[in-house]
Protein backbone atom coordinates (compact mmCIF):
# COMPACT_ATOMS: atom_id res chain seq x y z
CA UNK A 1 0.00 0.00 0.00
CA UNK A 2 1.33 2.99 -1.13
CA UNK A 3 1.16 6.07 0.89
CA UNK A 4 -0.24 9.66 -0.16
CA UNK A 5 -0.12 12.54 1.66
CA UNK A 6 -3.57 14.44 1.66
CA UNK A 7 -1.81 17.49 3.37
CA UNK A 8 -1.71 20.19 0.85
CA UNK A 9 -5.00 21.55 0.30
CA UNK A 10 -5.78 24.99 -0.43
CA UNK A 11 -8.53 25.05 2.74
CA UNK A 12 -5.81 25.20 4.89
CA UNK A 13 -4.85 28.52 6.12
CA UNK A 14 -1.07 27.81 6.14
CA UNK A 15 -1.16 26.16 2.57
CA UNK A 16 -3.80 29.05 1.06
CA UNK A 17 -0.82 31.95 2.57
CA UNK A 18 2.19 30.09 0.69
CA UNK A 19 0.20 29.54 -2.63
CA UNK A 20 -0.70 33.24 -2.77
CA UNK A 21 2.56 34.53 -1.93
CA UNK A 22 4.23 32.13 -3.98
CA UNK A 23 6.33 30.90 -1.67
CA UNK A 24 8.41 28.37 -3.51
CA UNK A 25 10.75 27.86 -0.38
CA UNK A 26 7.89 27.49 2.38
CA UNK A 27 6.25 24.84 -0.20
CA UNK A 28 9.25 22.91 -0.42
CA UNK A 29 10.01 22.87 3.37
CA UNK A 30 6.38 21.27 3.86
CA UNK A 31 7.05 18.88 1.75
CA UNK A 32 10.25 17.97 2.98
CA UNK A 33 8.66 17.12 6.20
CA UNK A 34 6.17 15.15 4.37
CA UNK A 35 8.45 13.21 2.38
CA UNK A 36 10.17 12.48 6.25
CA UNK A 37 6.94 11.82 7.44
CA UNK A 38 6.86 8.65 4.61
CA UNK A 39 4.76 9.94 1.93
CA UNK A 40 5.53 8.53 -1.42
CA UNK A 41 3.41 10.60 -3.43
CA UNK A 42 1.53 14.03 -2.66
CA UNK A 43 -2.14 14.80 -3.57
CA UNK A 44 -2.12 18.49 -4.75
CA UNK A 45 -5.67 20.27 -4.22
CA UNK A 46 -4.99 24.15 -5.08
CA UNK A 47 -8.58 24.50 -5.46
CA UNK A 48 -11.20 24.95 -8.04
CA UNK A 49 -8.95 28.11 -9.36
CA UNK A 50 -11.20 30.31 -10.98
CA UNK A 51 -8.16 32.71 -11.57
CA UNK A 52 -4.65 32.42 -13.97
CA UNK A 53 -5.34 28.65 -13.58
CA UNK A 54 -2.57 27.41 -15.54
CA UNK A 55 -0.23 29.63 -14.15
CA UNK A 56 -0.58 28.58 -10.86
CA UNK A 57 -0.76 24.88 -11.21
CA UNK A 58 2.77 24.97 -13.17
CA UNK A 59 4.10 26.91 -10.48
CA UNK A 60 2.98 24.80 -7.57
CA UNK A 61 4.15 21.14 -9.88
CA UNK A 62 7.42 23.05 -10.29
CA UNK A 63 8.05 23.90 -6.95
CA UNK A 64 6.96 20.13 -5.46
CA UNK A 65 8.31 18.34 -7.92
CA UNK A 66 12.16 20.18 -7.43
CA UNK A 67 11.43 18.94 -3.90
CA UNK A 68 10.72 15.46 -4.69
CA UNK A 69 10.55 12.71 -7.06
CA UNK A 70 7.32 11.57 -5.95
CA UNK A 71 4.26 10.82 -8.05
CA UNK A 72 1.99 14.12 -7.99
CA UNK A 73 -1.96 13.79 -7.70
CA UNK A 74 -3.46 16.58 -9.85
CA UNK A 75 -6.50 16.91 -7.64
CA UNK A 76 -9.08 19.56 -9.12
CA UNK A 77 -12.02 19.79 -11.01
CA UNK A 78 -10.10 23.11 -13.60
CA UNK A 79 -9.11 20.93 -16.90
CA UNK A 80 -6.99 23.92 -17.76
CA UNK A 81 -4.92 23.43 -15.10
CA UNK A 82 -5.00 20.00 -14.93
CA UNK A 83 -3.54 20.50 -18.93
CA UNK A 84 -0.69 22.77 -17.45
CA UNK A 85 0.06 20.76 -14.73
CA UNK A 86 0.44 17.43 -17.01
CA UNK A 87 2.66 19.39 -19.66
CA UNK A 88 5.51 19.85 -17.15
CA UNK A 89 5.07 16.52 -15.18
CA UNK A 90 3.39 13.97 -16.92
CA UNK A 91 6.56 11.24 -16.03
CA UNK A 92 5.32 11.59 -12.66
CA UNK A 93 1.47 12.76 -12.72
CA UNK A 94 -1.60 11.19 -12.01
CA UNK A 95 -5.30 12.66 -12.08
CA UNK A 96 -7.20 13.01 -9.30
CA UNK A 97 -9.94 12.37 -10.91
CA UNK A 98 -13.03 11.27 -12.97
CA UNK A 99 -16.40 9.77 -12.19
CA UNK A 100 -19.66 9.11 -14.61
CA UNK A 101 -20.18 13.27 -14.40
CA UNK A 102 -20.59 14.32 -17.80
CA UNK A 103 -18.25 17.27 -17.45
CA UNK A 104 -15.75 15.03 -16.04
CA UNK A 105 -16.09 12.14 -18.67
CA UNK A 106 -15.73 15.05 -21.29
CA UNK A 107 -13.07 17.29 -20.40
CA UNK A 108 -10.79 14.95 -17.96
CA UNK A 109 -10.70 12.21 -19.74
CA UNK A 110 -9.03 13.25 -22.69
CA UNK A 111 -6.31 14.48 -20.31
CA UNK A 112 -5.66 10.67 -19.01
CA UNK A 113 -5.63 9.51 -23.00
CA UNK A 114 -3.89 12.08 -23.94
CA UNK A 115 -1.43 12.31 -21.48
CA UNK A 116 -1.45 8.25 -20.97
CA UNK A 117 -1.51 8.80 -17.19
CA UNK A 118 -3.45 7.27 -14.51
CA UNK A 119 -6.68 8.67 -13.57
CA UNK A 120 -8.21 8.24 -10.36
CA UNK A 121 -11.90 6.86 -10.82
CA UNK A 122 -14.74 7.46 -8.28
CA UNK A 123 -17.38 5.16 -7.68
CA UNK A 124 -20.12 7.98 -8.15
CA UNK A 125 -23.52 8.57 -9.35
CA UNK A 126 -23.54 10.58 -12.59
CA UNK A 127 -25.38 13.44 -10.35
CA UNK A 128 -22.34 13.39 -8.38
CA UNK A 129 -24.23 10.99 -5.67
CA UNK A 130 -22.83 8.31 -3.18
CA UNK A 131 -24.32 5.06 -3.62
CA UNK A 132 -25.78 3.79 -0.50
CA UNK A 133 -24.01 0.19 -0.94
CA UNK A 134 -21.35 -2.44 -2.35
CA UNK A 135 -23.69 -3.14 -5.05
CA UNK A 136 -24.35 0.26 -6.44
CA UNK A 137 -20.82 0.89 -5.96
CA UNK A 138 -19.95 -1.98 -8.32
CA UNK A 139 -22.41 -1.58 -10.72
CA UNK A 140 -20.97 2.13 -11.42
CA UNK A 141 -17.30 0.55 -11.30
CA UNK A 142 -18.45 -1.68 -13.85
CA UNK A 143 -20.34 1.48 -16.27
CA UNK A 144 -17.22 3.60 -15.72
CA UNK A 145 -14.96 1.12 -16.57
CA UNK A 146 -16.67 0.05 -19.87
CA UNK A 147 -17.46 4.26 -20.71
CA UNK A 148 -13.33 4.83 -20.09
CA UNK A 149 -12.16 1.69 -21.72
CA UNK A 150 -13.93 2.60 -24.96
CA UNK A 151 -12.17 5.30 -25.19
CA UNK A 152 -9.00 3.70 -24.96
CA UNK A 153 -8.04 3.88 -20.86
CA UNK A 154 -5.56 1.24 -20.19
CA UNK A 155 -6.70 -1.16 -16.71
CA UNK A 156 -3.19 0.11 -15.59
CA UNK A 157 -4.10 3.71 -15.92
CA UNK A 158 -7.54 2.64 -13.83
CA UNK A 159 -7.72 3.65 -10.61
CA UNK A 160 -10.63 3.00 -8.22
CA UNK A 161 -11.96 5.61 -5.22
CA UNK A 162 -14.61 3.47 -3.77
CA UNK A 163 -15.53 6.77 -2.45
CA UNK A 164 -15.45 7.22 1.81
CA UNK A 165 -18.00 9.04 3.54
CA UNK A 166 -17.74 10.59 7.10
CA UNK A 167 -18.44 8.30 9.80
CA UNK A 168 -20.94 10.93 11.30
CA UNK A 169 -23.58 10.58 8.49
CA UNK A 170 -26.07 9.02 9.28
CA UNK A 171 -25.08 5.68 7.49
CA UNK A 172 -21.24 6.27 8.25
CA UNK A 173 -20.67 3.32 9.89
CA UNK A 174 -22.76 0.93 7.46
CA UNK A 175 -21.06 2.90 4.38
CA UNK A 176 -17.31 2.45 5.64
CA UNK A 177 -18.29 -1.35 5.84
CA UNK A 178 -19.81 -1.07 2.41
CA UNK A 179 -16.43 0.11 0.99
CA UNK A 180 -14.45 -2.52 2.49
CA UNK A 181 -17.44 -5.33 0.66
CA UNK A 182 -16.48 -3.30 -3.02
CA UNK A 183 -12.92 -3.18 -2.57
CA UNK A 184 -13.25 -7.10 -1.84
CA UNK A 185 -15.37 -7.42 -5.23
CA UNK A 186 -13.86 -5.18 -7.65
CA UNK A 187 -11.63 -7.82 -9.22
CA UNK A 188 -14.49 -10.09 -9.48
CA UNK A 189 -17.20 -7.55 -11.38
CA UNK A 190 -14.63 -6.13 -13.74
CA UNK A 191 -12.49 -9.28 -14.69
CA UNK A 192 -9.36 -7.89 -13.43
CA UNK A 193 -7.42 -6.08 -10.59
CA UNK A 194 -8.04 -2.41 -10.47
CA UNK A 195 -5.60 -0.42 -8.21
CA UNK A 196 -7.99 1.00 -5.58
CA UNK A 197 -7.27 4.15 -3.03
CA UNK A 198 -9.64 5.48 -0.44
CA UNK A 199 -9.38 9.33 1.42
CA UNK A 200 -9.00 7.79 4.72
CA UNK A 201 -9.73 11.22 6.45
CA UNK A 202 -13.02 11.91 4.55
CA UNK A 203 -14.14 8.81 7.65
CA UNK A 204 -12.87 11.60 10.43
CA UNK A 205 -14.55 14.97 8.87
CA UNK A 206 -16.70 16.40 12.22
CA UNK A 207 -14.51 14.68 14.43
CA UNK A 208 -14.54 16.25 18.22
CA UNK A 209 -10.65 15.65 18.84
CA UNK A 210 -7.60 14.54 17.68
CA UNK A 211 -7.59 12.06 19.58
CA UNK A 212 -10.65 10.45 18.28
CA UNK A 213 -9.76 10.96 14.66
CA UNK A 214 -6.37 9.00 15.26
CA UNK A 215 -8.52 6.55 16.89
CA UNK A 216 -10.68 5.54 14.22
CA UNK A 217 -8.18 5.81 11.12
CA UNK A 218 -6.30 3.39 13.10
CA UNK A 219 -8.98 0.99 13.37
CA UNK A 220 -10.51 1.60 9.39
CA UNK A 221 -7.32 1.53 8.13
CA UNK A 222 -6.17 -2.29 8.59
CA UNK A 223 -9.46 -3.28 7.52
CA UNK A 224 -9.03 -1.85 4.03
CA UNK A 225 -5.78 -3.85 3.87
CA UNK A 226 -7.60 -6.82 4.78
CA UNK A 227 -9.76 -5.83 1.93
CA UNK A 228 -6.68 -5.34 -0.72
CA UNK A 229 -6.23 -1.22 -0.97
CA UNK A 230 -3.05 -0.45 -3.16
CA UNK A 231 -3.23 3.07 -2.20
CA UNK A 232 -4.07 5.60 0.64
CA UNK A 233 -4.85 9.06 0.75
CA UNK A 234 -3.97 10.61 4.24
CA UNK A 235 -2.62 12.89 6.92
CA UNK A 236 0.94 12.13 6.74
CA UNK A 237 1.28 13.91 9.78
CA UNK A 238 -0.54 11.63 11.63
CA UNK A 239 2.40 9.93 12.97
CA UNK A 240 0.68 7.27 14.79
CA UNK A 241 -1.21 6.40 11.55
CA UNK A 242 1.37 6.06 9.29
CA UNK A 243 2.90 3.52 11.69
CA UNK A 244 -0.19 1.61 11.87
CA UNK A 245 -0.06 1.71 7.57
CA UNK A 246 3.40 0.50 7.77
CA UNK A 247 2.91 -2.36 10.34
CA UNK A 248 -0.12 -3.53 7.95
CA UNK A 249 2.07 -3.55 5.26
CA UNK A 250 4.52 -5.70 7.11
CA UNK A 251 1.77 -8.04 7.86
CA UNK A 252 0.63 -8.15 4.06
CA UNK A 253 3.79 -8.22 2.11
CA UNK A 254 3.42 -11.99 3.50
CA UNK A 255 7.44 -11.16 3.85
CA UNK A 256 9.74 -12.82 6.21
CA UNK A 257 9.09 -10.93 9.72
CA UNK A 258 11.36 -8.90 11.59
CA UNK A 259 10.32 -7.36 14.86
CA UNK A 260 12.67 -5.01 14.62
CA UNK A 261 10.72 -3.81 11.70
CA UNK A 262 7.64 -2.79 13.53
CA UNK A 263 6.53 0.82 13.58
CA UNK A 264 5.51 3.16 16.66
CA UNK B 1 -17.15 -9.44 18.16
CA UNK B 2 -17.29 -11.08 21.51
CA UNK B 3 -14.01 -10.21 23.88
CA UNK B 4 -12.56 -13.33 25.89
CA UNK B 5 -9.98 -12.90 28.52
CA UNK B 6 -7.22 -15.21 27.67
CA UNK B 7 -5.75 -14.17 31.18
CA UNK B 8 -6.59 -17.52 33.08
CA UNK B 9 -3.07 -19.11 32.00
CA UNK B 10 -1.91 -21.64 34.60
CA UNK B 11 1.53 -20.76 32.89
CA UNK B 12 1.64 -17.32 34.30
CA UNK B 13 3.48 -17.73 37.73
CA UNK B 14 0.23 -15.31 39.20
CA UNK B 15 -1.76 -18.18 38.33
CA UNK B 16 -0.24 -21.17 39.40
CA UNK B 17 0.06 -19.52 42.59
CA UNK B 18 -3.46 -18.57 43.17
CA UNK B 19 -4.40 -21.92 41.74
CA UNK B 20 -2.12 -23.93 44.07
CA UNK B 21 -3.08 -22.26 47.13
CA UNK B 22 -6.68 -22.44 46.20
CA UNK B 23 -6.81 -18.81 46.98
CA UNK B 24 -10.21 -17.87 45.85
CA UNK B 25 -10.21 -14.22 46.63
CA UNK B 26 -7.58 -13.66 45.01
CA UNK B 27 -8.70 -15.21 42.16
CA UNK B 28 -11.94 -13.72 41.92
CA UNK B 29 -10.19 -10.19 42.29
CA UNK B 30 -8.24 -11.08 38.92
CA UNK B 31 -11.51 -11.85 37.51
CA UNK B 32 -12.96 -8.96 38.65
CA UNK B 33 -10.49 -6.82 37.31
CA UNK B 34 -10.71 -8.82 33.62
CA UNK B 35 -14.64 -8.16 33.97
CA UNK B 36 -13.89 -4.46 34.53
CA UNK B 37 -11.73 -4.09 31.71
CA UNK B 38 -14.03 -5.48 29.01
CA UNK B 39 -14.18 -9.45 29.23
CA UNK B 40 -17.49 -11.04 27.80
CA UNK B 41 -16.24 -14.41 28.48
CA UNK B 42 -13.23 -16.39 30.49
CA UNK B 43 -10.85 -18.82 29.07
CA UNK B 44 -9.79 -21.09 31.56
CA UNK B 45 -6.47 -22.79 31.38
CA UNK B 46 -5.47 -24.86 34.29
CA UNK B 47 -3.00 -27.10 32.14
CA UNK B 48 -3.35 -30.80 31.90
CA UNK B 49 -3.95 -31.13 35.58
CA UNK B 50 -2.35 -34.49 36.09
CA UNK B 51 -3.60 -35.13 39.56
CA UNK B 52 -7.16 -34.75 40.95
CA UNK B 53 -8.29 -33.00 37.69
CA UNK B 54 -11.57 -33.08 38.92
CA UNK B 55 -11.70 -31.52 41.83
CA UNK B 56 -8.96 -28.70 40.45
CA UNK B 57 -11.33 -27.81 37.96
CA UNK B 58 -14.54 -27.85 39.82
CA UNK B 59 -12.94 -25.33 42.19
CA UNK B 60 -11.64 -22.91 39.71
CA UNK B 61 -15.10 -22.93 37.56
CA UNK B 62 -17.23 -22.63 40.54
CA UNK B 63 -14.99 -20.04 42.07
CA UNK B 64 -14.77 -18.04 38.87
CA UNK B 65 -19.11 -18.21 38.06
CA UNK B 66 -19.36 -17.55 41.78
CA UNK B 67 -16.94 -14.26 40.57
CA UNK B 68 -19.02 -13.54 36.75
CA UNK B 69 -22.02 -14.66 34.86
CA UNK B 70 -19.80 -14.89 31.71
CA UNK B 71 -19.25 -17.74 29.49
CA UNK B 72 -16.38 -19.81 30.51
CA UNK B 73 -14.25 -21.49 27.97
CA UNK B 74 -12.77 -24.92 29.51
CA UNK B 75 -9.25 -25.22 27.90
CA UNK B 76 -7.65 -28.12 29.01
CA UNK B 77 -6.76 -31.42 26.87
CA UNK B 78 -8.25 -33.74 29.98
CA UNK B 79 -11.41 -34.43 29.65
CA UNK B 80 -12.25 -35.92 33.01
CA UNK B 81 -11.62 -32.24 33.74
CA UNK B 82 -13.95 -31.07 31.47
CA UNK B 83 -16.57 -33.57 32.41
CA UNK B 84 -16.36 -32.32 35.56
CA UNK B 85 -16.28 -28.53 34.96
CA UNK B 86 -19.62 -29.39 32.60
CA UNK B 87 -21.45 -30.94 35.61
CA UNK B 88 -21.24 -28.02 37.59
CA UNK B 89 -21.39 -25.03 34.89
CA UNK B 90 -22.94 -26.79 31.46
CA UNK B 91 -25.27 -23.57 31.25
CA UNK B 92 -22.37 -21.24 30.73
CA UNK B 93 -19.46 -23.26 29.33
CA UNK B 94 -17.74 -23.59 25.86
CA UNK B 95 -15.30 -26.41 25.24
CA UNK B 96 -11.72 -25.35 24.37
CA UNK B 97 -11.31 -27.01 22.17
CA UNK B 98 -11.74 -30.42 19.43
CA UNK B 99 -9.57 -30.76 16.25
CA UNK B 100 -9.26 -33.79 13.99
CA UNK B 101 -6.92 -35.96 16.28
CA UNK B 102 -8.44 -38.91 16.77
CA UNK B 103 -7.81 -38.91 20.78
CA UNK B 104 -9.85 -35.93 20.80
CA UNK B 105 -12.62 -36.66 18.69
CA UNK B 106 -12.81 -40.12 21.18
CA UNK B 107 -13.04 -38.33 24.16
CA UNK B 108 -13.95 -34.46 23.98
CA UNK B 109 -16.69 -34.68 21.30
CA UNK B 110 -18.69 -37.10 23.35
CA UNK B 111 -19.01 -34.45 25.81
CA UNK B 112 -19.71 -31.25 24.05
CA UNK B 113 -22.98 -33.62 22.65
CA UNK B 114 -24.18 -35.01 25.73
CA UNK B 115 -23.85 -31.39 27.64
CA UNK B 116 -25.18 -29.11 24.39
CA UNK B 117 -22.59 -26.87 24.73
CA UNK B 118 -20.41 -25.42 21.71
CA UNK B 119 -17.06 -26.60 21.21
CA UNK B 120 -14.12 -24.71 19.75
CA UNK B 121 -12.93 -26.58 16.76
CA UNK B 122 -9.04 -26.13 15.72
CA UNK B 123 -8.06 -26.26 11.90
CA UNK B 124 -5.33 -28.80 12.67
CA UNK B 125 -4.27 -31.80 10.46
CA UNK B 126 -4.87 -35.07 12.46
CA UNK B 127 -1.58 -35.03 13.19
CA UNK B 128 -1.58 -32.11 14.87
CA UNK B 129 0.05 -29.69 12.77
CA UNK B 130 -0.79 -26.33 11.53
CA UNK B 131 -2.19 -26.39 7.60
CA UNK B 132 0.12 -24.32 5.69
CA UNK B 133 -2.52 -22.09 4.17
CA UNK B 134 -6.10 -21.60 3.85
CA UNK B 135 -6.93 -24.02 1.37
CA UNK B 136 -5.46 -26.47 3.34
CA UNK B 137 -7.72 -25.22 6.39
CA UNK B 138 -10.77 -24.90 4.55
CA UNK B 139 -10.79 -28.44 3.48
CA UNK B 140 -9.71 -29.69 7.20
CA UNK B 141 -12.76 -27.41 8.04
CA UNK B 142 -15.31 -29.29 5.61
CA UNK B 143 -13.79 -32.70 6.86
CA UNK B 144 -13.79 -31.93 10.82
CA UNK B 145 -17.76 -30.58 10.21
CA UNK B 146 -18.57 -33.49 8.69
CA UNK B 147 -17.27 -35.53 10.86
CA UNK B 148 -18.71 -33.77 14.27
CA UNK B 149 -22.31 -33.36 11.98
CA UNK B 150 -22.44 -36.94 11.58
CA UNK B 151 -22.41 -37.70 15.43
CA UNK B 152 -25.26 -35.00 16.24
CA UNK B 153 -23.39 -31.35 16.78
CA UNK B 154 -25.47 -28.69 15.51
CA UNK B 155 -24.06 -26.19 13.64
CA UNK B 156 -24.50 -23.25 16.77
CA UNK B 157 -22.01 -25.64 18.86
CA UNK B 158 -19.25 -25.32 15.94
CA UNK B 159 -16.85 -22.81 16.57
CA UNK B 160 -14.27 -22.58 13.94
CA UNK B 161 -10.40 -21.41 15.05
CA UNK B 162 -8.28 -21.19 12.25
CA UNK B 163 -5.32 -21.41 14.01
CA UNK B 164 -2.88 -18.13 13.83
CA UNK B 165 0.52 -18.78 14.47
CA UNK B 166 3.43 -16.59 15.61
CA UNK B 167 4.46 -13.65 13.29
CA UNK B 168 7.99 -15.08 14.27
CA UNK B 169 7.70 -18.36 12.64
CA UNK B 170 9.07 -18.65 9.13
CA UNK B 171 5.87 -17.52 7.37
CA UNK B 172 4.23 -15.89 10.22
CA UNK B 173 2.92 -13.33 7.87
CA UNK B 174 1.73 -15.39 5.35
CA UNK B 175 0.28 -17.08 7.59
CA UNK B 176 -1.57 -14.29 9.46
CA UNK B 177 -3.26 -13.38 5.82
CA UNK B 178 -4.04 -17.22 5.12
CA UNK B 179 -6.49 -16.89 8.23
CA UNK B 180 -7.75 -14.45 7.24
CA UNK B 181 -8.89 -15.94 3.77
CA UNK B 182 -10.04 -18.99 5.86
CA UNK B 183 -12.54 -16.76 7.60
CA UNK B 184 -13.94 -15.20 4.34
CA UNK B 185 -14.14 -18.60 2.44
CA UNK B 186 -15.85 -20.72 5.68
CA UNK B 187 -19.27 -19.71 4.69
CA UNK B 188 -18.93 -20.79 0.95
CA UNK B 189 -17.44 -23.96 1.95
CA UNK B 190 -19.57 -24.84 4.77
CA UNK B 191 -22.83 -23.86 3.19
CA UNK B 192 -23.81 -22.14 6.96
CA UNK B 193 -21.87 -19.10 8.42
CA UNK B 194 -20.43 -20.68 11.96
CA UNK B 195 -18.86 -18.91 15.07
CA UNK B 196 -15.27 -17.89 14.55
CA UNK B 197 -12.41 -17.24 16.77
CA UNK B 198 -8.70 -17.06 16.86
CA UNK B 199 -6.35 -16.37 19.64
CA UNK B 200 -4.49 -13.05 19.28
CA UNK B 201 -2.24 -13.41 21.85
CA UNK B 202 -0.40 -16.34 19.44
CA UNK B 203 0.40 -13.82 16.78
CA UNK B 204 3.16 -11.95 18.52
CA UNK B 205 4.81 -14.88 20.75
CA UNK B 206 8.47 -13.92 21.08
CA UNK B 207 7.95 -10.38 20.89
CA UNK B 208 10.79 -8.88 22.30
CA UNK B 209 8.48 -5.51 24.00
CA UNK B 210 5.35 -4.94 25.06
CA UNK B 211 5.30 -1.94 22.84
CA UNK B 212 6.03 -4.27 19.77
CA UNK B 213 3.23 -6.51 20.60
CA UNK B 214 0.54 -3.92 21.21
CA UNK B 215 1.37 -2.24 18.01
CA UNK B 216 1.20 -5.90 15.69
CA UNK B 217 -1.86 -6.98 18.15
CA UNK B 218 -3.76 -3.53 16.81
CA UNK B 219 -2.93 -4.02 13.67
CA UNK B 220 -4.06 -7.53 13.01
CA UNK B 221 -6.98 -6.79 14.98
CA UNK B 222 -9.05 -4.85 12.85
CA UNK B 223 -7.87 -7.24 9.57
CA UNK B 224 -9.73 -10.00 11.68
CA UNK B 225 -12.94 -7.99 11.83
CA UNK B 226 -13.01 -7.02 8.23
CA UNK B 227 -12.55 -10.90 7.81
CA UNK B 228 -15.70 -11.92 9.96
CA UNK B 229 -14.45 -13.02 12.93
CA UNK B 230 -17.10 -13.32 15.70
CA UNK B 231 -15.03 -14.02 18.86
CA UNK B 232 -11.62 -13.46 19.97
CA UNK B 233 -9.40 -15.07 22.68
CA UNK B 234 -7.13 -12.05 23.78
CA UNK B 235 -5.11 -10.36 26.54
CA UNK B 236 -7.51 -8.35 28.16
CA UNK B 237 -5.42 -6.19 30.49
CA UNK B 238 -3.97 -4.99 26.89
CA UNK B 239 -5.84 -1.50 27.42
CA UNK B 240 -5.02 -0.22 23.86
CA UNK B 241 -5.95 -3.86 22.34
CA UNK B 242 -9.37 -3.91 24.77
CA UNK B 243 -10.00 -0.18 23.21
CA UNK B 244 -9.17 -0.69 19.45
CA UNK B 245 -11.76 -3.89 19.83
CA UNK B 246 -14.59 -1.38 20.56
CA UNK B 247 -13.73 0.93 17.70
CA UNK B 248 -13.78 -1.82 15.43
CA UNK B 249 -17.04 -3.00 17.06
CA UNK B 250 -18.36 0.62 16.59
CA UNK B 251 -17.47 0.57 12.68
CA UNK B 252 -18.21 -3.32 12.07
CA UNK B 253 -22.02 -2.73 13.96
CA UNK B 254 -23.04 -0.60 11.46
CA UNK B 255 -25.15 1.12 13.89
CA UNK B 256 -25.83 4.81 14.09
CA UNK B 257 -22.11 5.83 15.12
CA UNK B 258 -21.13 8.82 17.81
CA UNK B 259 -18.18 10.02 18.17
CA UNK B 260 -18.48 9.92 22.10
CA UNK B 261 -18.83 6.31 21.94
CA UNK B 262 -15.07 5.97 20.70
CA UNK B 263 -12.18 4.16 23.36
CA UNK B 264 -8.90 5.14 24.11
Amino acid sequence: MMLIADNFQITRPSIAKAVGNLDTAGIQEMVARWLAAGAQAIDINPGPLPKDPERSMTFLVETIAAACRLPLLLDTVNPAAIRAALEVASSQAIINGLSLEPQKLERILPLALRFKVPVICYLLRSDGHVPSDAQGRLEIALQLWQEVARHGLEPDQFIVDPVLVPLGWADGSNQAMEVLATLRYLPDVLGFTPKTIVGLSNLTTGSPSRQCRLAMEQAYLPMLVASGIRMLLMNIEHRQTVAMARNCNLLSSRAIFSWQQVAF
